[in-house]
């Protein structure tokens, strides 16, 4: 089972960023404990800033991954590029959020993203990520 | 780890409303396939049509459980005493959904009861309940 | 033919609520003379202000009704779970209003259940009963 | 019992437009089975594209009819005119339609013509208007 | 001074329509009164229910007429094709209402014809067409 | 004076319920006090979550009460099934709210109830029941 | 005819303020020039930047005047309490602009005082106020 | 007790202004029976129509006063001036109304005061001044 | 290829109508032109201010011709009924403008047409003509 | 360079009006030091609570000043005729704020000044004046 | 001719995306095609699904093309970027889509590109982008 | 004080890009005087059509600047990532604009930059940087 991890713009600062809301925890530890736990997956990840790089992995996904957990942190609320992506191809692609989005601002309260995704999974940290994997692998 | 599943209106029809959309299995096959996996857990679960039972039993959870399993059908958008409900209480609760709400009708699109839950899980069918259960589960 | 007639909350009072809107006549006595008038049809009839066991006599409508007339009073506008009850079963339902909801409040403009009826009828009064009774019979 | 059916644009291609969801009857089939069934009533039927045109068939009324049964198709949505002139006479006046207009496109879920009717009747196909001719024959 | 009063749909019911609201005099006998207080004007008279020959008309306004008086009737709120023909003509045009239309239902309140006409003259009755006369006389 | 006192959903809570926002006092100590001090008042208390057995107990208030004081609880902003029970009764109805609800959520500054209520009264905490017994005193 | 004028903010720059826009005639020249053309009304003239001090006028009309011209200004958009204090007066009050409001931005295109004013006259530039006094001229 | 009742505009009129819906009472007759019966209160009453008198009263209350009973006329539905002096100052401030505001036009539906000020009454007439007084007695 | 154009209301004043927006060409200067150069489509050209009229010539098309060029002009934006008919008839439609609508008033930003048109071509003058009739010539 | 500062209504409580936001110190202080540090502007000063002397004072700054630095507290969300008053006059603008609106409250957002005035500084405290001012020295 | 095609994000899948939707022929071979019946302009062609490069191009437009013909995909919605590229250089832009956008989700009708492009050709698959190129040579 | 000036789309065409609106000077010379007339400040600046390109620069602030100043152009409207990214890092940013967005199209009215700024000025061209760096060296 061959995943994508596909971090969107600002997640690079994980544990760095408002520690109080998103803990000290880097996205690179959280990677090596889920390959640790879970090693029937093969799992990659990439983190972009830009939403065009974004799209072009999610282009190369077919024939490469079995499915794709998606955090595209602001990009979800304002980017119908991204979700034209994830419809052109035929892997199936999961939607994570760290924070529970409907407790923050209204515009975090949409996702352009969701209807075009299998499913989402909002609200449980980086446990949000475990649930994912655990997704495809429940799949397999 | 004791563990309420807590359906709302329309859920007792699982199996038989729409075989097209929600499957053909009953919620009964589901809860027993869950507790024969899941053996740590104790799953209670509790489904009724009513608003104010579903109130109630949310009501009794503290002391009796340390997790819900919430999927509340169509008082999701509409029962702000529901929402009253789980934030009353210090038993953690999940949101779960069969659907994709965000591929249906506008009116499903948006839930009263994800600020008030600690995460929501939605899209997967039946296994959203299983993936629930594993967020409890990954806590102990 | 069998017909259930199922009413919403209030409509118990009807004869004795605001008698210059409704009428004084009572629900009863509307369906004495409906079941002389149409002796071919069989018709029973259940009032509940309970939204969930409105939906429960939904449920139970498959195997013992040919059709359903529904007047879910204020549910007609608030109630997601009453439609999604509605879609669930293959018994038709014929949506029916005393008053011309179009003429009254803003709130009272927007049914929820009409979209999942067959058909709807409103704004004759308690004849609104007969009319939707007469198209099931027009069917048989 | 004199009564006028009312016709608004497209409904002169009733049988041929999309037979998938109009039916292949034409609405003169339907006409000649409604004064065959009901000899009582002595019924006209006009018919025009002309939002004006139907406005100077409702003037006319007054005298001549006991009743209108109104279908007035994509005016329905956004004539002013013709609802000031169903307002502006003594004939009572049923709209009628065809399909269950809620569960179409979003501009079609609010007429202007409701308020003023004496009621509505919709998502019966022809049978609607039966329907609406049974009312005035309850009321002779 | 050569004026076109142009009336629109269901004007032509004036003096029998909801005498309460809009009085017992019809418009004949208005236009006889003008006529007679402000010989210096020459006013001609047009009434049609039909949107589009109330376009003829103020197409057919320059060379022949100094100004109009338009009551578009329920097409005030709705016709941006006639906007589109009182835009299109060199004459000046007067807007005029009976009522009030801001104590009336909310569609009333907004009118497609008064920011492409001179101004707006709502309220008085009958008196809204000779306040608008008296416009254009002021102006000679 | 004969006093029913109607509390909506989660009200039972009182005291145990997030008691930063809602104080330690149970409604019951409450009532004994008002009964105390303000003996000249028969009150009775009736609280439930169901929607429904909140609406019979309205239609049972003709006859047995003076005046109701209704805290509908969440039910304030979704039920028109409870507003339609308020309107069709001549007991007056006096809405209380304990916390001031233009702090809160949006979807908690529209009340159905208050336009059917004779008024209201909100934000005193538990004093608001006082203010709204004392209003029925004043009356007598 | 006693009548009053009551003009609001910004009016006392008419003249000098956007010349383009409102003329570089002032208001004094107006209202002498409407004195000798109509010696039969006694026109008064007040204007104030305080939308206290107009409601103080429009209180102290009954008796002293048969009819308020208004040109309340940008407390036209704005300002309840003016709509409150017409209500309040049997004097008859006609609404003017010098503009054609519907022509300028948005928020210029609802006026609060309409719905309490008798008429409304706009977009003739000063001449509003003469068309104005004319109406109440007609009335006498 | 020192309590200043502080009306907004219009409320000078009270007992000749519409006294179909405010009654006939004026609010000096008003304020001399609160004096009477509540004697351990020390009631100052203030009046304006200027929206800026208003908030400079309220500016001098600290020291002088220990509540203020607000009725703001129509600034409450479009005073942030006056909702920033109240929330500027640490004396409690009590909105009051006549009338049931939600029965009224919608735009009189929202408050600006209400999120800054401690509770509301609304809906009693002119015993709502004595329910806020009552409030501000039980406190000491 | 026998293509019809069909020009909507104020289409007859090309030419004369604002001439610095619309051009000094008539519609008959640009007609005889497509026919010179484009001398393989046989060309019809109807032009009406009614909407009836112009739903009527669209119900005389199947048979009669192989395309549909139509600038429906103010009826773009508000007519259902041209809507219904565009969809009732197996001819594919063009949509056109003169004008590039999304730089002018908002109402002409949506149009009711183009989601039953095969396509829309705007903002190139009388050109747009030109290039709905090479579509149907390129399909040719 | 002749500057006049106009503070709008409670800003003469700075200093003690909820010191947590604004801070402890006066407008008084902040005055005698930007005319300490910027001896070649000539400062004056003028804060009233009430509209209309806004207005006032805004009127007759032609001729007396080369800017006005304007902060009209919470009439810069609702007042037209304060709006209206600057683009009256030649004299250019600069609106200023304490606090970062776009972090209050949603009625804080929108200012009906900001268009008329030259450009807009906030959130900068205090110090927000002083940039105002460096502006028109810059220009100097 | 020097024509510029620009194409963004996820076009470059055009031929395997959707074949349903979109067909199954590259644009590479579009292209081709279209230098082969065009041979008086010369085509480049780019493609980019990073907005900022897409905006890159735009500006390096003007000395290098006659026209430029732009479908940006998914940023069509959303790119004030873009729109101000646009609406930065001389060059015309002609804006293009594959799909008749009117019929897909409410998100796609709005385009931010339309008001500042030339014009608009939408719904006729590859085909729109040869009726822009036309619309180039035509003007040759 | 080490500055970073960190200007988004389109802004590297200043002095070429729609010179009436935005002058004739490019921002290497405007930065040429900053440095000049500032010498206390060490100033950087960095141009970016790429929204992540502007992420990753506000990301690697920290340590290496004292204050950014921020001008997104269209992305100010658009993009909740950068303003994630402007909220995730301790140093302080000032949001600039040349044009006063207030008086432009709806869509530039909110920005998305501003809750996350400490400040905004707007509205006085190449100045408006100036003010913000006078803003930074105020501070120090």
């Amino acid at each position: 089972m061959r995943i994508l991890i596909l971090n969107g713009p600002n997640l690079n600062l994980l544990g760095t960023r408002e520690p109080s809301v998103y803990g000290t925890r880097s996205f690179d530890d959280c990677l090596r404990e889920l390959r640790v736990k879970h090693p029937s997956a093969s799992i990659d990840h990439f983190q972009s800033n830009l939403e065009g790089e974004l799209i072009d992995r999610i282009h190369s996904a077919p024939g490469n991954y079995d499915g794709i957990i998606l955090n595209a942190g602001g990009y979800t609320h304002t980017s119908v590029a991204i979700a034209d992506a994830v419809a052109a191809i035929p892997v199936p692609v999961v939607e994570v959020h760290l924070s529970n989005l409907a407790r923050r601002e209204p515009f975090r309260h949409t996702s352009l993203l969701t209807p075009v995704c299998r499913g989402a999974i909002l609200g449980f940290g980086l446990e949000s990520y475990e649930l994912a994997l655990l997704h495809f692998l429940l799949q397999s």
